[in-house]
C-alpha cells in the first residue's frame, strides 16, 4: 500500500512504463538489438500534440521524475518542479521522462542481458555518447506520436541532452532549457569523473565488469559517489549543513569510524547509492559526459548551435562550482553570435550544483513564463 | 653519484639527519617511546642563536625542503623559497625542516616498529593531533639548542603547525607566517579527506592497517591521492594545463584506459605517491588535520590567539578553493580583535592551493621583507 505523504497532496501515484525497440544504431558504429526504455508521463497530451515536454535526467537519475512511485512510494527526483501548477504544469503540459541509455533503472545498459549471449553485457556494452542517449529518446518521442516537443530540459547531464536535442533534431524542438550545464566538460570535471571510475575499477569485486553473478563493487562505487556528493554541494552549503559537528558528543580520541556529521552523511549516501545504481553504468555514463562536446562534428560551438532553430532559456547558479556560470555563458555567447533567441539567467543560490534540484521558487517563475510564451508562439 | 641540475647551481647536497627522543606524551594520554625525528638544516646558526626558522611541511611533505638530496638527487619541496638570496635566505638564516610525527619519511609513524611488540604500529599507533606534531618539533628545536625561533612558517597543514606554535609556545616564536591555511577545517575539507580515507580503507589490501608484511593498499591510496591533486589545483590551472586534450590523437571509441591528458596525469601522480607514502600515515595525518581547531581548549579563536605574542604575516591566494581566503581572514580578524601585530596579503594566482609552492616571486618579496624587519626587531 502506498501512503501519500501529507506534504504532497497533489502528487499522484505513477507507474513506470516500458517501450521496446528492435534496434538502436550508435555513433561508434555498433548496433544494439532489443532495446528497452523505461519512461513515465505526467499530464495529458492535447489533441494538437503541441504540449509535450521532455525532461532529461542528470547522471544518476531515472525515469521517475514526478509523482509518487507505485513501486516504492517515493516522490520523483524533480517532483517539486513537475506537477499541477508547478514549473512544468501538468494541467497544461504533457511531461515525458525516461531513463537514459546505459542506465540501470529500466533502460538497456551494461547490466542488461545481451540477447546474443544471454548474459549481462558488462564491459562488452558498446561505448555510447550523449547523442546516442538522445537518439533513443527521439525514438521514444516518435513512438508516443509526438513530432515536435514544446520543450526539452534538464539539469547537469540532463542539460547536455537538451542541448544535443536542439542541435541534432532542430525541427523537433520548439524550445530548450539547459540548466546548470555545459557544452563540454573541462579538465576538472573530467578529473572528478575519473577519480570515481578509478575507485570502481580499483575494487577487486569489479572484476573487469563481470560481477553480476557475485558480489558487486560496492566499496568502490560508494567512494565514487562520495566524491560526487562533495562536488554537488557548495563549500557554503556544506558549512551550513554540517559545520564541524561531531556525530556524537564527547568523542575526543581519534576514531576512524565516521565522527563528523559530514562523514556519516557521505558514508550513508555512498552506501545508499550502491543499492540503486550499477557500477558499470557509472563508468559508461561518466565517459559519455566526458566525451560530450556539442561542437563535435561542426568545428565550433557557434557552428553547432547555428543548427538550432528553437528558443533557449539557459539557467546557471552562482555557487555551482562543478558547472560554473562561465560554461553557461559560453553557450549563451555562441547562441547570440548566431542571432538565436536566448534568455540567460544566473540565479543566486548557496546550494552549489544541487541548486537545480532545490531552488524551486525562482526557477518556477522563470520556467513557467518561458513555457507559456513558447506555447503561445507555437500555437500562432 | 649526485648530478647537480644546471638550473640550480646554488643548491647544495643535503643529507637528512635523525634525532632520537626517549619518549613523547600525546594529547590523547598515550606515551610513545623511542621516537625518531628526521630533519634537515640549511644555513648556519649564528652565535646569538636568533636566526633560526622552522619550516613546517604540508600533508604529504617531508624533511627534505631544500637543496639536493644526497639520497636520491632530488630538490627539496620548497627549494625555490629556501636557499642563498631566496625568501628564506640561508646566507642570513638557519632553516630547520623536519618530517612530522605520524609521517613515513623518517619520523616515527604508524609504519615504524613499536618497541613493545617489535612489529609495525599500524592502527595501534595512538591518535595524534597537530599539537602533538608541534610538541615533537619543539623537542627537536630544544635539542638543536634554540630557545626562540625567529620564525615558524608553512603552507597548508604546515600553516596549522605554525599557528599552533604561536599559541602553544608563545615565548619560543618571534614571528609566524601561516600560508594558504586555516584555523580549523570546514565540512568540505573534512569531506575530501574522508573520501581519501574511505578509498584506502575500502582497499582489501589495507587489512585494517596490517599490510606491512604483504601487498600495500596501493589502489586505494592512489585514488585518495588523485582526489587530493584535484583539490590542490584550480579549475583554471587544470584548464590551462590539460584542457580536453586526448593523450593520443585519433582515439574515438570509448576506452576506459586513460585518454584525456588529465586522466593519465592523475593516474601517474597517484601511482607515484604510492611509492613514497604510507597509507596508514595518510589516515592519521588527515585525521589530525580534520580535528585541528586552534580554538580547542580556549573557547574561541580570538581567545586562543590572545596567547600569541609574535608578529604575523598571513598569506592566502585568490584561486585557492581548498583553503579559501575567508579562512585566512578569520585568523587575521581574530588577531586584530586582540591588537596583535598582523599583516595580511591575498596574492593573485591561478594555481589554486598549489600556489604556495609555485608563486615564488611575490611570496619572496613579502617574506624576505617581513623576516628582515623581524630580525632587526629581535636584535634591538
Amino acid at each position: 500500500m502506498v501512503v501519500l505523504p501529507t506534504e504532497s497532496m497533489d502528487s499522484h501515484v505513477v507507474e513506470t512504463q516500458f517501450a521496446q525497440f528492435p534496434s538502436l544504431s550508435l555513433d561508434c558504429g555498433a548496433q544494439l538489438s532489443q532495446v528497452q526504455v523505461a519512461y513515465e508521463t505526467y499530464g495529458t497530451l492535447n489533441a494538437a500534440r503541441d504540449n509535450a515536454i521532455l525532461v532529461c535526467h542528470a547522471f544518476s537519475g531515472d525515469a521517475h521524475a514526478a509523482g509518487i512511485s507505485k513501486e516504492d512510494g517515493k516522490p520523483g527526483w524533480w517532483d517539486n518542479m513537475i506537477g499541477p501548477e508547478k514549473a512544468f504544469d501538468t494541467e497544461r503540459y504533457f511531461v515525458i521522462s525516461s531513463n537514459i541509455l546505459g542506465g540501470c533503472r529500466g533502460t538497456t545498459g551494461p547490466g542488461s542481458t545481451d540477447p546474443l549471449t544471454g548474459r549481462p553485457y558488462g564491459m562488452t556494452f558498446p561505448g555510447m555518447s550523449v547523442r546516442d542517449i538522445v537518439r533513443l529518446q527521439k525514438m521514444l518521442v516518435d513512438h508516443l506520436g509526438i513530432t515536435r516537443l514544446l520543450a526539452v530540459t534538464g539539469g547537469s547531464m540532463g542539460g547536455m541532452q537538451a542541448l544535443e536535442w536542439a542541435v541534432t533534431y532542430p525541427g523537433a524542438v520548439a524550445s530548450t532549457l539547459p540548466i546548470a550545464t555545459t557544452a563540454r566538460h573541462g579538465a576538472q570535471q573530467i578529473a572528478f569523473n575519473e577519480v570515481g571510475r578509478q575507485a570502481i575499477m580499483a575494487d577487486p569485486d569489479w572484476r573487469d565488469g563481470n560481477y553480476y553473478d557475485g558480489a558487486r563493487p560496492a566499496r568502490g562505487l560508494a567512494v565514487a559517489r562520495m566524491v560526487g556528493h562533495i562536488t554537488y554541494m557548495s563549500d557554503h552549503s556544506m558549512r551550513e549543513k554540517f559545520g564541524r559537528r561531531l556525530r556524537e558528543k564527547g568523542v575526543h580520541a581519534i576514531d576512524f569510524a565516521a565522527e563528523f556529521e559530514v562523514e556519516s552523511y557521505l558514508r550513508y549516501r555512498g552506501g545508499q547509492f550502491v543499492d540503486r545504481f550499477d557500477a558499470n553504468s557509472y563508468l559508461y555514463i561518466t565517459k559519455a559526459m566526458d566525451y560530450f562536446d556539442l561542437a563535435n562534428g561542426y568545428g565550433s560551438l557557434p557552428a553547432a548551435l547555428d543548427r538550432a532553430t528553437c528558443r533557449f532559456l539557459v539557467i546557471s547558479f552562482t555557487s555551482d562550482w562543478l558547472y560554473p556560470s562561465y560554461q553557461s555563458l559560453e553557450i549563451v555567447s555562441a547562441l547570440r553570435s548566431r542571432n538565436r533567441d536566448v534568455a540567460y539567467c544566473e540565479l543566486p543560490s548557496n546550494y552549489g550544483h544541487d541548486a537545480f534540484l532545490l531552488e524551486v521558487e525562482e526557477q518556477t517563475s522563470l520556467v513557467a513564463g518561458f513555457l507559456a510564451a513558447t506555447h503561445k508562439r507555437v500555437r500562432q
